[in-house]
């Protein structure tokens, strides 16, 4: 997923803050923590992902010369010494980043990334980071419902021609997959990520052939393992009636329009009828996971599901409020100041901190946030880890089938009705007592002071 | 935006079916179009965008050896003879490709791209077609109203950080500049496609300094000139009361949180008692076109509002049901035959088709929907343009600031109805009698037939 111009994919006020940081603030060192603000209605958990992207930006954040000769020539840029461009020319990242591994389940209030910096590089890299945990984790948290929704039949990601481009076409089947899907179509995340692919035919296969039966034969000639026939071109029942009459062995049809209860329904009987009982029935078209659920429930004779539009833009929810806060500044002296945006009503912890998950028995009970300085609470796992410690890396990615183990395991460990939906469950995040303390002193501070 | 492996970037069942078609049809010619199924219920029209890549990627269609290496791995090319691989080593594009200009108003059922070309190539191309142009015009579309409720303010694109992904920050910043907003925060869409660009500072620019009046002192000696403050990262009126002690001459405000409304209100007071008239007043933080039209309706007195998540993801409408449909094959002896599939009460015109839209004085009245050959209606202007004729470019795509005139050139030619939302006008797109025809026929030939 190596992109071109990746430093440059930033909002221009990193750049601005930057440059002002560069002549006013060159030696402090920032903490920023990357959340999620609150979960959307309809979500009770996220399925952290985008980490391995930011590793590979991070290790390989440049500029290059035709960049910096662009961000010079903006008219804000007038009156910037020189000595900022060459400090641009230089920059790399140097600081340490802290994760949660990909796969964690998480939830709102809890970091989920810290990066501890030089504050220039810490202000530079926002924009990208947010971009990236963003998608996969927004996709992620989406197919897990769905892939819940349709245990123990299999879902696969098939969303490529409706997710917001060709990159999020990528991304959205890491995401998925890592959440639980059996596998993708998208061909180049199957190359990069090592994803099962699958695909068959369209219905323009079919229509390219006089008759539909001719599309068939052709088909199952070239392929003829593990050959699945789309049946709704033109007429299911009868599209049916020419398989049981070609008499190959085939391994499933795919259902893409219509009501898929009555229609699964209705196909089922007709191949069994015929004594095809081991033909199997996928179904597709816009479902998502209430409409999977519904059919699981009335016991609609599906063995697998594609998902594609509602899946890949998540779309009930399709943006999560993800933010990237400074929280703390070590000024060139060695002086530590937690640091806080107060105004409006959304509370935002300060200081640099750490997230432990408290376990009884092999069941998860809360989350804890406290301060990174505060005493490890008794059976809870720390879920911060380090990834990238003064620039270089010190912890490997997981491969992609591994992360999506580590999801399904931790399933298992939170209360079911966590999974549920609608529901009214929330899982317990509580937040220390010295970070409370100190929101409080902090407010009081502010509002004293301004 | 030049894309790795963009030709992979594609759903497997692309490659198996261009398989199927090389042992069986390799010498037919197709035409698949592009169109909208039906516009979404709360769109009345879509700003059509994504032409420009589209052509720098069918320009540049290969499959490198690494990738072909992958796809053979697959189970399901294990029957499919060496020829079949040798074919994609040197396949590229082609065929004919017509589309309406980037910036066209375009509606449900007409045909927006049509890509004549052998079969193989006409099918491999479907997914990456499909994904470009999804994204760009929903953004574009979703922006154009955003533009039109702030009109005459301008409205700036800042969604970056929730886009989904960066790639998709960078088509949307092209999509939304195009639709009419002023310029864009994002750097790279700024440097690819020559989009102004904005920007100053963020809460944390703010909370990095112990004095708030430290840090707007420190932004304005490094950028005095178009300097603007954020005001609300302790308490807004104390901000206000700095700056106007400060004395020094700026150009606006941000307000990025709370009720914007009362907010401008009281800052618009707050400065003009101070003399500061000329100091600008700019709105973001989770707005759309609904919540600005309110602001515009009771005047507040904002002069400019920053868009970000709500445009980006067209959050009221995060996905178009666009299509790529082959609607014609032309077989090696010249034989024509128009296509279309047929089930599930999905109307789909066959053959190759000409959009006209119809002027009456300097009004557009209708768009007319035609079979290629039929004659050309009276002050009609057809809207497919050829791009790319096999396989060379023959008309280039204009730059983007002249697209976004294209946009506001047009909305004047439309009934001011169609720019209202709610609404429940609808724009006439009418379908030409021998399409109508060929429709009926076709389908009591289907119908017949199986």
């Amino acid at each position: 997923m190596s992109e071109r111009h990746a430093a440059l994919n930033t909002d221009l006020y990193e750049l601005t803050m930057s440059a002002g940081y560069f002549f006013s603030k060159k030696n402090t060192i920032a903490t920023f923590e990357l959340f999620f603000r609150n979960l959307p209605d309809n979500r009770q958990y996220l399925v952290f992902s985008g980490l391995k992207r930011i590793v590979e930006y991070l290790l390989s954040l440049r500029f290059t010369g035709d960049e910096i000769a662009y961000i010079r020539e903006h008219d804000a840029f007038r009156h910037i010494d020189e000595s900022f461009f060459e400090y641009l020319k230089k920059v790399s990242f140097t600081g340490t980043l802290r994760s949660v591994p990909e796969g964690t389940i998480v939830f709102d209030t809890e970091p989920v990334i810290q990066v501890t910096a030089p504050i220039i590089e810490a202000q530079l890299i926002e924009t990208y980071l947010l971009a990236s945990v963003h998608i996969e984790t927004l996709v992620a948290s989406k197919a897990a419902r769905v892939v819940d929704a349709a245990y123990p039949a299999p879902v696969l990601e098939f969303g490529s021609r409706r997710a917001h481009g060709t990159e999020a076409a990528v991304l959205a089947a890491r995401a998925a997959y890592i959440a639980g899907c059996a596998g993708t179509s998208n061909v180049k995340a199957g190359m990069e990520f090592g994803i099962p692919t699958y695909g068959t035919m369209a219905h323009a296969w079919v229509e390219a052939f006089d008759e539909e039966s001719d599309s068939f034969e052709t088909y199952h000639k070239l392929f003829p393992h593990k050959t699945i026939f789309i049946v709704d071109t033109y007429d299911v029942p009868a599209a049916i009636e020419k398989i049981i009459r070609m008499g190959k062995r085939i391994d499933g049809v795919r259902i893409d329009s219509g009501d898929p209860l009555e229609t699964s329904r209705a196909v089922r009987a007709q191949l069994d009828s015929a004594g095809l009982t081991d033909i199997k029935i996928f179904a597709s078209g816009n479902l998502d996971e209430y409409k999977i659920r519904e059919l699981v429930s009335r016991s609609a004779p599906v063995d697998g599901y594609g998902v594609g539009t509602q899946m890949v833009t998540s779309a009930d929810c399709p943006s999560l409020n993800v933010v990237y806060k400074l929280v703390q500044v070590t000024e060139p002296d060695g002086t530590e100041k937690p640091c806080f945006k107060m105004s409006s009503g959304k509370k935002l912890y300060p200081g640099k901190k750490q997230v432990y998950r408290i376990s009884e028995g092999d069941k998860f009970t809360k989350d804890y946030v406290c301060r990174d300085t505060e005493l490890v609470p008794k059976s809870g796992k720390s879920l911060l880890e380090t990834y990238i410690e003064h620039g270089k890396p010190v912890r490997d990615i997981p491969r992609e089938s591994i992360t999506r183990q580590y999801v399904m395991d931790q399933k298992k460990q939170f209360d079911a009705a966590l999974f549920d939906f609608p529901s009214s469950y929330k899982y317990h995040v509580e937040v220390s007592d010295g970070l409370e303390k100190e929101y409080l002193a902090l407010r009081e501070k502010m509002m004293a002071d301004n």
